[in-house]
């Protein structure tokens, strides 16, 4: 799946079909600017542009507030990378993930009624990311951070919400977060467990397994085991840095060390988040009645023919299975919610919001049943609300 | 005209009506985004998005190009600005200026069916915005500066077109020359004189008064004299700084010096860009049949009238007298242009070329008729063909 720069253009376009739906859907790209109001001749463009809309700017230049009505900046979110870690191909380069950035744009303009602008920037040092990005922030009513890889991800989306006062929210880390406790509220219903009581692994301590590890602290869940590619995330382990060092000092209460496999002993939720693919014997030690989220995409951790073996709940982050774990049952709402209340940032408990307000859309879970279908009506709506609610205390 | 951030904003609410054709215009901004794709259902999103993407964004990878084809970038111009020298209104910040480039940025899209995309930037050093926007440039097509003071603009564009492989316009500085020249073009023919035999004056030597010199003097005009609010620069002033110098090196063959009103003395033409008034009898002492370009807004420097009783053809930059230089006739085809032909670069000959092509499209000039109207069809289209045809070489 990977890519390298290194790759023969002749080698890649050897196995691309230039003529197949792909393609052509994307030819010429997916977005489009148009103008809000009719430009019909000179009296329009008077209004539209100038002499009038100095008017507008001097209100703006006294009262800033008065931008959030009186521009598109109100309605417009961007969609911000550098392309360091894109899907499952890696660091392939700002520009070769616009596409990406624009098909999520589409999400937001679909399921969000968002104005989103793809905002691809050169890789450099996250102190060279964050002045770049805030340097910019005038134009925007919120920032989308995608596909940054960590751990610069965590410290560039830190320092960035504490430095501006727009919503900024990186979707890797705080969307899939969001959606997998959506899912795992009502999975644990399913089973007929209290997320309290739950021993959840978590594999992978990436973007998103370290923002999964934290809401579900946040909403109660108290035995987490987080594995990296070495194992198990403990004090003990000497190869740690920064970010695992946090996960280590507030996870593993049991204490645990070794591979996934042990981890996996007896534990009632599998999380993955993380690529490769978990052998079935260890799928088998979990513990009775499992849970089970294989998020890796286009091939999950566990494939659900297997997982189904062991668990009573499988998710997956595929749309051609139950229980898809989809980032857009979230972040066109966050955001909706967010712009519509003037909210300056997205707190911890608007995502806990946002989960619970996901869960209850689905009155009565059942196994092949957690999450709401991305394209169910009102997904957005109801997040935003929950959101907006928040915001406006 | 001018607005100070020190204005108390009742003040400036006292004289806004919020309830008039302007602000209603503004409600909510004027610029939006859309998909160009269909959006109806998990087959659709499984080629825009996930997992269909990934083969664009591998292909792209190895071979750049295609980014301009399988991406919106291919038609996208940011319209960058820092809010420094926005319309008459002087330094009111990024914010405020955003009304501006969503303005321009429907400008772009009716005339040249191009997106744009506004980018207001805070305010920094020019090091400092040169990197802002160099490293976003992987999001956009081309990029125009606009309303950014002098004579910062003129480094920072100099430094982004030598670091950047896509066209980087400053509208306010090339715009301006452009149409002027076009303007002039066919107001000599209409008084019946060479470019090259002409004593010109340009009353401003900010962004559009370095550039006017400079393209005028590229179309063969031998004899400019520029002036700035102290008069005449020429090389015995003492107060002249960086690009003043330049000016005075290029300009004012017949070493003169004074104010403005010696400069007037038997010339045959007046290009105002600087705002400011000229008083009538030093209008009065040009040479006859002379020509007026008075291109201060909403205030020309001459007014029609007065110009009128001197002059034998005259322009403003209004629209409810004849002869408007706007720049709208130039920079939504220039992009187009280059878009289309892939132009590394606007270059001098395109500029020229540009000028050349919007005069010919008034195939015989009146002293009321020099240039195309605003809405004339075909203008875009025409100024377009020209600059691609040099692209292509």
């Amino acid at each position: 799946m990977s890519v390298s720069p290194q790759q023969r253009p002749e080698a890649v376009r050897a196995n691309v079909d230039f003529d197949g739906p792909v393609f052509r859907a994307h030819e010429g790209g997916k977005l489009g600017v148009h103008a809000t109001q009719p430009l019909r001749g000179r009296e329009d463009l008077s209004l539209l542009y100038t002499p009038g809309v100095a008017d507008v700017c001097r209100a703006i230049a006294v009262e800033p507030e008065l931008a959030s009505r009186y521009t598109a900046r109100g309605n417009t979110v961007a969609v911000v990378s550098d392309g360091t870690a894109v899907l499952g191909l890696g660091d392939i380069g700002p520009l070769a993930a616009m596409p990406v950035m624009e098909g999520k744009a589409i999400l937001f303009k679909h399921f969000g009624d968002i104005d989103a602008v793809p905002v691809c920037l050169e890789t450099g040092t996250v102190d060279e990311l964050v002045e770049t990005i805030a340097r910019l922030a005038p134009s925007w009513g919120g920032i989308n951070l995608e596909d940054i890889s960590a751990p610069r991800c965590f410290e560039i989306e830190a320092r960035l919400k504490e430095r501006l006062d727009i919503p900024v929210f990186h979707d890797d880390q705080h969307g899939t977060a969001i959606v997998v406790l959506a899912g795992l509220i009502n999975a644990a219903k399913v089973v007929g467990r209290e997320l309290a009581d739950l021993r959840v692994v978590v594999a992978g301590a990436g973007a998103a397994g370290v923002a999964v590890t934290a809401l579900l602290q946040r909403a109660g869940v108290r035995d987490i085991v987080v594995c990296d590619s070495r194992g198990i995330i403990s004090p003990t382990r000497a190869d740690l840095t920064g970010h695992k060092h946090r996960i280590a000092a507030s996870t593993n209460p049991r204490g645990l060390s070794g591979t996934l496999a042990t981890a996996l002993e007896d534990a009632d939720v599998y999380v993955g988040v993380s690529g490769g693919t978990v052998p079935e014997e260890d799928v088998a030690r979990m513990a009775p009645s499992s849970i089970i989220f294989a998020l890796a995409n286009p091939d999950p951790e566990v494939h659900p023919d297997v997982a189904h073996r062991h668990a009573a709940v499988v998710a997956t982050g595929r749309s051609d299975f139950p229980n898809q774990i989809n980032n857009v049952l979230a972040f066109p709402g966050i955001f909706r919610g967010a712009l519509d209340s003037g909210a300056a940032q997205i707190t911890e408990a608007m995502k806990l919001a946002a989960a619970e307000a996901i869960a209850a859309m689905v009155p009565e879970p059942t196994a092949d049943e957690i999450v709401p279908s991305v394209f169910a009506p009102g997904v957005a709506d109801t997040v935003a609300a929950a959101v907006a609610r928040l915001a406006r205390g």
